[in-house]
């Protein structure tokens, strides 16, 4: 039997911390939306697909594994004919979704204001 | 005299939508940890360089210019012998930091689940 491992405290300012390497996986735009996708409840991969417009079956499937390998999604495999595959949130990865979704839908309530500066910044640059 | 833009609300799994865009330039960790480091106040960029362990000067440069470019970050150069540049936050990129920061230190307190995990993953890939 072994003891769980003694949670320790990262630094992902710290380039020899795995946080950094974690926090490079996890502050993606894939991740983020397959996290908010899979809030509201477990999907299958075509549907994850469908949800997560114009994403490549390769960057979906990288990222899922990632999620997988981070322990914040689960993939179940149903002995249906075909097989079902159906992706969801760990615990762990509910508990991440309150700030991942907190980050989402904050650039999504303020990109009025986001792509007003990118205007004036482009017709600055363009002066 | 022109309007404000007309704030409207995205949507970040609408492929069409600019929030993409953003979305993509900000859930990324350069751009997550110069908004943490700027949090505590204005930096010249090599202080930034310093905080952000292993970023390189390209990296750096062009995370400084798309945060500015999407309104977070100002870069003001002060007329000193050999000039000063200095990055601080604009009132919306200081809005942003809480989720942002949330995020980040989301990531660094549960590293050691995360960790754990991982290695759960490899050694059932490996098995």
């Amino acid at each position: 039997m072994s003891a769980d491992p003694i949670p320790f405290r990262g630094d992902a300012f710290d380039v020899d911390c795995p946080t950094r390497a974690v926090l490079d996986q996890l502050a993606d735009k894939w991740a983020v939306l397959v996290l908010g996708a899979l809030a509201a409840g477990p999907l299958r991969f075509n549907a994850l697909k469908r949800r997560l417009q114009g994403v490549s079956q390769k960057m979906l499937g990288q990222t899922l594994r990632e999620l997988e390998r981070n322990g914040l999604v689960v993939r179940q495999v149903f002995p249906t004919a075909p097989v079902t595959v159906e992706y969801s949130l760990t615990p762990l990865g509910a508990d991440l979704t309150a700030p991942v979704d907190a980050f989402r839908i904050w650039t999504e309530s303020h990109i009025g204001q986001i792509v007003a500066a990118q205007r004036r910044y482009d017709s600055a640059v363009l002066r």
